[in-house]
């Protein structure tokens, strides 16, 4: 769908930052500077978005859970809807990508088209859709189902939601609407199309209610690692949320996911790798940061949290031992266990205690963490940038806004130095910020075919 | 659920309005001053709610459908999905309510009472839910069925809906939410409870992964005229929008409805009145108006809705013939029906041609049109106020901006003069302006018994 971009055009790196509540390591609500409520505080998030636009990033983005998936006695969660929440965003700023999830489980396609099209024509071009499937039990459970749907059953119906919506936002060709005041004639009926599907999930007849978006399409993000989760990226999505720990991890993923796209004819694909930053004047400021962060989290509420994601009863982790040796790497279905691989096995190799394990993870699961100075973060940064592991970076500050202000102060003006990042927005739409083409209409195509 | 006011407090009239595109008019949009774009332009309707705010109005309203249900050809239609769009207009604005339009025939409570939660909490304490059941055949074929819902059941349906999200927004005391730094507790989770909803159609089971919205509940709106829509607002409903023509069949319908309310230990149940208004500086120069506007209408537009209001074949109708005598005249299920009555009659009292009707309906099919000069639709108003036949109206502007314009700088200062509308807003949230309490949380009595 996606045309080639120039050649000659130059590969620019792309940042967005995932705003979610106070900040990605679960004890950041605690910091001084932090008001506890902010998970709920649209001002809060406006005040990120500005901060993240005043970085010139590319777009802030919203995780998302139908359910409570976390433990909440000890932390913020994924609380606002994020369409919603991102259109106060929107209409706050000028510049920034706005990039939403939803879940294509617990959702009809009309309404997800049109929610995330008014997005799209709200914000001026600037939407943009991560499309889940949600694979945890509370929220099956929020939705009449008593069990998660089978993996591969989520996809298929991910894959077919996905093209009834962009059928959808399809319906409209570029120019049906007319509008002459003279004549009267407000729409050319003609050029509107009912998407008339009847699929295996979805039975959806009409033409949406609404024109084409200003993007054609608000952007297709996805975070698949599965083989089922390539496959839906390789065929729709434009971005991609990796969450490979290593270098060697991610240049693999982005060489697979292209050749993968390629095989449906497109191209492009930019991979943004998750990362988490802790920032100090010094590399020692920095760790310091990070472990008076870490301390702030009750061990209890990381001990759970690690006992879970291993998949093992939390008795078998004891804070000052050693890792178990006979513990099962997590893994299967679920993306998001297989990028914990790496810092498992490290701290296995160094006969690292459970403790230990846990500050390396910063309280998280997995996403890849870099402690250091802007210096040496900018380094990483460049160093993926420059090998092709990565199209550029999806944020995940320790704390938000301190973190991101950190970034912003810190690590963007050296990016800028070194000519790989902007030092001003040269486009409008969230589309242009990452290079990528509006979606030719097929409506055309067939209707002068 | 909700208290009564103290006895000693006036009555205030209410006064919402419905920013639905370009105005009510159909031809609205070929107004010299319109942009015809403006059914997509998020500018507008901020402009348009900042008119309202500065007429100290109690709410913005936005009608919806889940499809195209109207001839797009000849005039604008329900487009931007409500509660993104007031999500922007919220951002934009300081004290008006935001009310927004959702169907329980085609959503998930979940979903639903998230999205109304995040706008209460984004907005302030300013949001509003329309519940709708969607009584359209097109609205039904986008969702996977060949036809509509029988009445009885949508309305079945809607009960349950409604309740589950009322439900789900009370799953968090008031008091849950406790952010201490200094122990780390977050949450306290003894006072988040799973709702446990197992009906008939839906099984729902978590709690809501957001707290309480500002306003205890966003304000619950309705609509329904037929017994079963007259049911469910008795049961839930804060504001009813009615469409009754005459001052004697809202007074019957106020009255009604509050007898059911009461019948459910509720009060203070709010009626407002559709009413399309037509300004001018002179009676004459009102008229004058409506006939432009409605001239600028397609004979063959307003023909056809015609004939699919009276359900009959449109080669029935000759613009310049009396009305059939045989006509049947519309009703059944679908209240909108119902409202469209007296003017009919009237029509026919008269001998009035098919193209007299239809200037008389300046264009619409049945909500209550006032003609004429400020001092005159305020005499209305009052007379309607004052008798008790309305608690307020929910104002549909011939067009917009230009008709709520006229309202605001002609109607409001003259209300305000004669002491029946506000000067300033004395409060911040829906609720207040609207002089409804905050509900309860029935978990809180639960949890004291």
């Amino acid at each position: 769908m996606s045309r080639l971009p120039s050649r000659a055009a130059p590969r620019r790196l792309h940042l967005n930052v995932n705003i979610l509540h106070s900040g990605f390591v679960p004890s950041a609500w605690r910091l001084e500077e932090a008001d506890p409520r902010a998970f709920v505080d649209v001002d809060h998030y406006v005040r990120v978005a500005r901060l993240a636009e005043a970085g010139k990033l590319d777009a802030v983005f919203l995780a998302d859970n139908a359910a409570i998936v976390d433990q909440i006695d000890f932390r913020p969660i994924t609380a606002l809807e994020p369409t919603v929440l991102l259109a106060s965003i929107a209409a706050a700023t000028t510049h920034i990508g706005v990039i939403g999830t939803a879940s294509t489980s617990y959702n009809e396609p009309y309404n997800i088209a049109r929610r995330f099209a008014t997005l799209d024509h709200v914000s001026n071009g600037r939407a943009g859709w991560n499309v889940v499937t949600t694979a945890d039990l509370p929220s099956a459970r929020n939705f009449g189902s008593a069990a998660v749907p089978e993996h591969a059953q989520r996809y298929e119906r991910a894959a077919e939601f996905t093209e009834v919506v962009k059928a959808l936002w399809d319906s409209w060709e570029d120019d049906a609407f007319v509008g002459n005041k003279a004549d009267g004639r407000f729409v050319d009926v003609a050029k509107v199309h009912p998407v008339a599907h009847r699929g295996r999930h979805f039975d959806v007849q009409g033409a949406l209610n609404l024109p084409r978006p200003p993007q054609g399409h608000p952007v297709l993000v996805q975070a698949g690692a599965s083989a089922h989760g390539r496959e839906l990226a390789a065929r729709h999505a434009e971005a991609v949320f990796s969450a490979s720990q290593s270098f060697e991890e991610s240049a693999a993923y982005r060489r697979d996911l292209n050749q993968r796209a390629a095989a449906y004819g497109r191209a492009n694909v930019k991979v943004l790798a998750g990362l988490t930053t802790i920032i100090g004047a010094t590399e020692r400021d920095a760790q310091r940061r990070r472990d008076e962060l870490v301390e702030q989290i009750p061990w209890n509420y990381s001990l759970n949290r690690l006992a879970g994601t291993l998949g093992i009863d939390v008795a078998r982790l004891k804070l000052d031992a050693r890792l178990p040796d006979d513990l099962p790497l997590p893994g299967g279905g679920n993306g998001n266990h297989t990028f914990f691989h790496a810092t498992l096995a490290e701290a296995r190799r160094h006969g690292h205690t459970v403790r230990e394990l846990i500050r390396a993870l910063a309280g998280g699961t997995g996403h890849r963490v870099i402690v250091g100075t802007p210096e040496q973060i900018t380094d990483d940064i460049q160093h993926w940038f420059d090998g092709e592991a990565a199209d550029g970076f999806n944020l995940m500050p320790d704390a938000l806004p301190g973190g991101l202000r950190d970034f912003v102060d810190g690590v963007v003006p050296i990016l800028q130095q070194r000519g790989i990042f902007r030092t001003e927005y040269d486009g409008t739409t969230l589309r242009e910020h990452l290079g990528l083409a509006r979606p030719v209409n097929p409506q055309r195509w067939r209707a002068s075919a």
